[in-house]
């Protein structure tokens, strides 16, 4: 009997080979590199994957907020770079933190300087490389030299370095223009890095981290720490860039069909905006929720060629087929969507069902 | 003190004398019109939520998922409308239910009708009235007549009625397209009853249900059950649409400002897609993921003309100002932002703070 036989409502479907596979693949490109590997857990968010990620030596980490940070601390990791801004209404729980763990945070202004006050962390500067969305610009060499002399002047706080997402590598419609964005971004930060150091400050140190850069490039030069997260499952965004193959893809969310459209070839299925969040890709210029695949003995198979995820709305999935794929799905079907962004379904669903039919939890609670 | 500096991290308030207001004007309205009310349970997903309604007399709900209906069951709820079409894999959960409840159900193909064998609860018919996401089309009278004999072979099922969502009532720009739009919804299920009681089907029933109809329309003739939902809250989409005024507004989220971009007139808040979902509404022509506002005592105030939420990333979101607007927000501070959907809003942020200073739990458990 197919696993895929028990699934009653949208479920997160993982294949755990798949992931174990895109873990060691990671690891060993950025050891081999000589580059330090600090993967994000916010697109997994689950201790049980944590897991396989120290079976390979990992033992440095990153999360997305103070809330992911306590949980990983909770399940026995020591040394862990909250990736976000430093949020100054949450001083107290980073304190805490800073006392059980190697705690490393990012800065970007005075403010949040002078609200470590009490901390003991190391703090990396965030740094705008060009993706617009926040830190120090790389050009503005003395707002981020101002900022290491705020840094030091705090006994407890240990400067680290400039550190960037690399963002604008999601922005690029080909392999070839993340290689170079990548690059682009990394030169930045050293043009930063020189110009600090110009002005005396010694050992500085640059973290980036995005799956598209560290997935195809191969020149890890300038680089001292790398952070890609998404890699550990992929999705159709990356798919679609050209970042990773379809057997790489290593979770897909399974919805059961409960009205199938043949005159306008649509099936509506029992899966909406609160499992798969409205992420979006491009399937061939048309906006899509996700891919879309047939179920395959206990997983998903290759996607569609052109089905699309034209609308979700709560709890409603509408999937459209191209005319002449002749598909014969029925209520009570299963059909798998593979979502536009894993890390946001996955915090939907909250929990894993494995393609050999074990239950792995996240942070957040179960829903039953 | 006021209840915002208490605030650490995304916080969905709620302004409970506003919801209360809304709830005593929607069942104020349809009880005068004579029409039975079914409020959508699934933007405030809360049984404390869920008794507000109660105290106005309020004693049948909707639901949008079996998970749903089964917790407000477990709340002392005992008749349910499960409005989503059956989906066959929940069939024994369904079947539970209706023992334990008066239990409605909506079908709108003879496998449903089928899987519902063993389940006693009423049947309603899934109809299209031109939103073109999911039931039955309004002019198919000989198909809606084939399911009505599907569903009377059962003992155990009642056949109710026709039921539809006027989904179409969201893509009106103007209240009088609303009104013409919420009206025609009503005209073609009418069409379709009218068909069906030619054909000899006695005592057939209309349910409609969209927060933008119920809102604005006066005349529900035609109508025997309503089933708003979101108007216990509104939200941004709403209020852009005309179906509500700022006053009506009863949620908004506060996010700590974790970075300032004034030179682009842009803030950074902590506050992403995993608080806020990614719908989006336009505010004058610009896509937005909702509005925003600058506290103003124990809440927000009004929304800020032409600010905006241009980007929602998984933990980070962006605003950006109006250039002559002045604003002086540093790290630390709190703003507040609409969401454009309330429902989803709810869904990600799973409890409520109120402008009074309490915790209000939803179905889902609350992240600490």
């Amino acid at each position: 009997m197919s696993i895929l036989e028990q699934i009653e409502q949208p479920t997160l479907l993982l294949d755990e080979a798949v992931a174990k596979q895109n873990i060691e693949k990671m690891n060993d490109k950025i050891k081999d590199a000589g580059v330090r590997f600090r993967p994000h857990f916010k697109t997994h968010q689950s201790a049980v994957i944590g897991e396989w990620f120290r079976e390979k030596g990992v033992e440095k980490i990153t999360a997305s907020s103070v809330d992911m940070a306590e949980y990983f601390a909770d399940h026995g990791w020591r040394d862990i770079l909250i990736a976000i801004s430093v949020n100054i209404r949450q001083q107290q729980r980073i304190e805490d933190l800073g006392r059980r763990i190697h705690l490393e945070v990012l800065v970007e202004n005075p403010e949040s300087v002078e609200a470590l006050t009490n901390t003991t962390a190391d703090v990396w500067i965030k740094v705008d490389t060009g993706a617009r969305r926040t830190g120090i610009d790389w050009q503005n060499i003395s707002q981020a030299y101002e900022l290491v002399q705020e840094i030091k002047k705090h006994r407890n706080l240990s400067f680290r370095g400039l550190l960037t997402h690399s963002g604008n590598t999601y922005h690029c419609h080909s392999p070839q223009e993340i290689v170079l964005a990548f690059r682009e971004g990394v030169d930045h930060i050293n043009f930063l890095r020189d110009g600090l150091h110009q002005k005396g400050i010694e050992g500085i140190e640059v973290s980036v981290g995005d799956t598209p850069g560290c997935s195809l490039c191969d020149d890890f030069s300038g680089v001292d720490e790398l952070r890609p997260g998404n890699f550990v499952f992929y999705d159709a965004q990356q798919f679609a860039a050209g970042v990773c193959r379809e057997d790489q893809l290593a979770v897909a969310v399974a919805c059961p069909v409960i009205a199938t459209h043949p005159e306008r070839n649509e099936v509506v299925v029992y899966g909406g905006a609160v499992h798969l969040s409205k992420d979006l890709l491009e399937v061939k210029g048309v906006p899509s929720y996700g891919l879309v695949a047939y179920p395959e003995g206990n997983r998903w198979g290759k996607p569609i060629e052109g089905a699309i995820v034209t609308s979700l709305t709560q709890e409603h999935g509408v999937l459209r087929f191209p005319a002449d794929c002749n598909q014969k799905l029925i209520p009570g079907d299963l059909i798998f969507i593979l979502p536009a962004h894993s890390c946001l379904a996955v915090y939907q669903l909250k929990e894993y069902l494995t393609t050999t039919g074990e239950i792995i939890h996240t942070m957040h609670e179960n829903r039953s």
